[in-house]
């Protein structure tokens, strides 16, 4: 879906953000420093895969001291552009919209979140949670006089890729996909990250149906 | 996060809802048989991947016949336990909850809503999308009389771990996490799928910083 320089695989980058929560919490736990055999005790993984995911980004840890937590976390910050201040928009104000917007911490990730557009003539004008929700025909020209990095798209799934294509034309490179539906993306420089919720719930159906079948075999 | 009989690594596992997607779209559109490379280039795969992938299950396929379309879905709506019919409950029906019961389709997964838990009075008692709503004070008694499957979690995230010590106490014995917090979860047969929203978004964020480093490289 998207390409590095670095040739880090994606469920290295995948992991990173767990990571990064960990050390938060033994950061504000007071911890300076931590073993790869106590953070992936804790995260469910090896040492050695700890230590190959950080050394894929050039190695923080010293042998017999560990990681120092202050620093790792900062550098993971940075390898994940939280430094950034990446602005976004959301497309689509209807439940799922209105979910993000009163539940969901941009902030925490790094983002700004600018404003909402939609059709519903209840919601344009207003402010919810503090953002300001413009009609979906003053898109266009809001994406030309604003530089925004980041769409989160809330629409029905029946105008997704006309949406995606008005997105690209007025230069938004990157899509937080609600929408539940695989976007025709042929464009190699759009960078779009799926929020799949019937792929999320069909690998959880797997994971109910092979313990049952495991318990079945048992008897 | 769980374990299978067959060895079957996350990775297929996550791939297999996006096949099944492909093929039910591929099936509507009337085509009756597709090969290992042309279903590998619609879903940017290779053809190998696609073969060692659907070998993990047993392997469906001819070799210069390709996959029989409506044989090969039937199987991976049997692997994935789609005629299981699982039965799902709501456990907090604010914003994401009720996202979910609007816009997201569990009958499409396999699964059945059969009703929604929250503390809200305006709430309770009513139908909302065709799914009552309860007192969470009565969860407990449901659980009691009513096999459920898997508890969508979209409660507060500071009450994430009592509900989850909570649902196990009652039998349930797969969450749907939407709360965005890691669950503390030292019981091996109990099954956490995580929408982690804010994984995702920091996942994107590196994409989005590494295409920034490199077209600065690139100058």
């Amino acid at each position: 879906m998207a390409e590095t320089n670095r040739n880090v695989s994606n469920n290295v980058i995948r992991r990173l953000p767990r990571y990064l929560r960990k050390l938060d919490e033994l950061h504000a736990s007071g911890l300076k420093r931590v073993s790869s055999a106590d953070l992936g005790s804790m995260l469910g993984l090896t040492p050695s895969q700890i230590r190959q995911d950080l050394n894929s980004f050039g190695g923080f840890g010293q042998q017999g001291y560990g990681y120092n937590i202050a620093d790792l976390r900062r550098e993971l910050a940075d390898i994940l552009g939280m430094n950034h201040h990446y602005k976004a928009i959301l497309v689509g104000v209807g439940n799922m919209g209105l979910a993000l917007i009163h539940n969901f911490s941009f902030e925490e990730c790094g983002f700004t979140l600018e404003c909402g557009f939609d059709i519903n003539p209840e919601i344009i004008g207003k402010t919810i949670n503090n953002i300001p929700i413009y009609a979906d025909v003053d898109m266009a020209e809001y994406l030309s006089n604003n530089e925004i990095d980041v769409a989160v798209l809330c629409v029905p799934r029946r105008i997704a890729d006309v949406k995606v294509q008005e997105l690209k034309t007025y230069g938004v490179r990157a899509i937080w996909n609600y929408t539940n539906v695989d976007i025709d993306n042929r464009d190699k420089d759009l960078i779009i990250e799926n929020m799949n919720f019937p792929d999320s719930l069909l690998a959880l159906e797997y994971y109910i149906t092979e313990r049952r079948r495991r318990e079945e075999g048992e008897h």
